[in-house]
């Protein structure tokens, strides 16, 4: 029941590419850091889609998301971009009816807004004070299962600062995207102790525990 | 007989922490990126001392820098930072009269400059028609052995960018340092294939195929 990190990034750092769009929110190359993932059949049955890779990492990542009971985000990650939010504070979000978190999500806000719920077991609470508060929410709703701080990278920064954070899993593909967001930016001084390194074709997954 | 980049980076992806200086040459923190190697047997002897681990990783690189026949560098990898070099370009380097590099080394500059030998086989020959010609010139003096682009990050970035490089070999260490001088910038782009992962401790060795 620990807090956790779990994101893909490019070898150069990035969790999204330059010049994100609501048509492409990952920005320009960012699609292909998660072709690993998409491949896999866990993924896939999490998206509603069928067939896929019944590999290793696909039951990684199913143990993963089946441990996880609730998810922290930051609006940028809800909305898929600059686009709907800030056109429509009250827009429902990138992800569809049936989103695939299927966990109550708590997303960092400044915009008050009342909880959603949506199908599959996804609900969306809205936390204006902050992400120490949105993680302490999740918390209590994971109950024994682990808490997810999904990204985007501002969030996931702000929680390693904070200390929130137990463990940070680093799923590394060899691609370079030269410029876009970085996932770890400003945070020197935090230590971390690696925990594990498992080479699956096409990405190395790396665990590390936060010294907090 | 390839071209090979090898170098320790930490987890957000330095090759040295932010305020470099004589005395501190890689930056504040940035000492920590190399207790991994200096702890080795290979290490320590290579810098003429006793003592230090036997282990797998020292074998690594024994091997490594026996298979090194030639090393290309920055001019301020060689005159260990902004000081000595900027104040006098005829200054003798920051690795005194038995370098470890025990090879010859081809120094990108802008300063003409006869070459200079020292001792344990290491040779410093200045180029100063860039890059791409102090690769060749290291080619021909590797003979059958590789070509080690030993840094710093500019150099790095612009053999690669360059297509002059056949190998990366990234030592990641757990540390975040949080500013610094970052290696893989602004290489969009560019395609990695990545073929092995060591887990050893305190470091995971990657290594990528350039495809050029």
């Amino acid at each position: 029941m620990g807090t956790i990190v779990d994101i893909t990034t490019s070898l150069d750092g990035f969790v999204a590419g330059p010049n994100p769009t609501l048509e492409d929110p990952l920005g320009e190359g960012g699609e292909r850091l998660h072709e690993w993932a998409v491949a896999l059949e866990a993924w896939r049955e999490r998206h509603g889609m069928e067939g896929g890779e019944a590999s290793a990492d696909s039951e990684r990542l199913r143990e993963s998301v089946d441990a996880t009971g609730a998810v922290v985000m930051g609006r940028r990650m809800f909305s898929g971009g600059q686009g709907p939010w800030d056109a429509d504070p009250n827009a429902d979000g990138w992800w569809g009816d049936d989103p695939p978190f299927r966990a109550p999500v708590f997303i960092v806000t400044s915009h008050p807004r009342g909880t959603v719920a949506k199908e599959g077991g996804t609900s969306y609470t809205f936390v204006t004070d902050g992400v120490e508060s949105a993680v302490r929410q999740a918390r209590e709703a994971a109950g024994e299962k682990n808490v997810g701080v999904s990204g985007g990278a501002n969030v996931v920064q702000q929680a390693i600062k904070a200390g929130l954070v137990d463990e940070l899993r680093l799923h590394l593909t060899p691609i370079l995207l030269g410029s876009g967001t970085r996932l770890l930016d400003d945070l020197g001084g935090v230590e971390l102790e690696r925990t594990a390194v498992i080479d699956s074709p096409g990405v190395t997954h790396l665990t590390f525990r936060v010294v907090n």
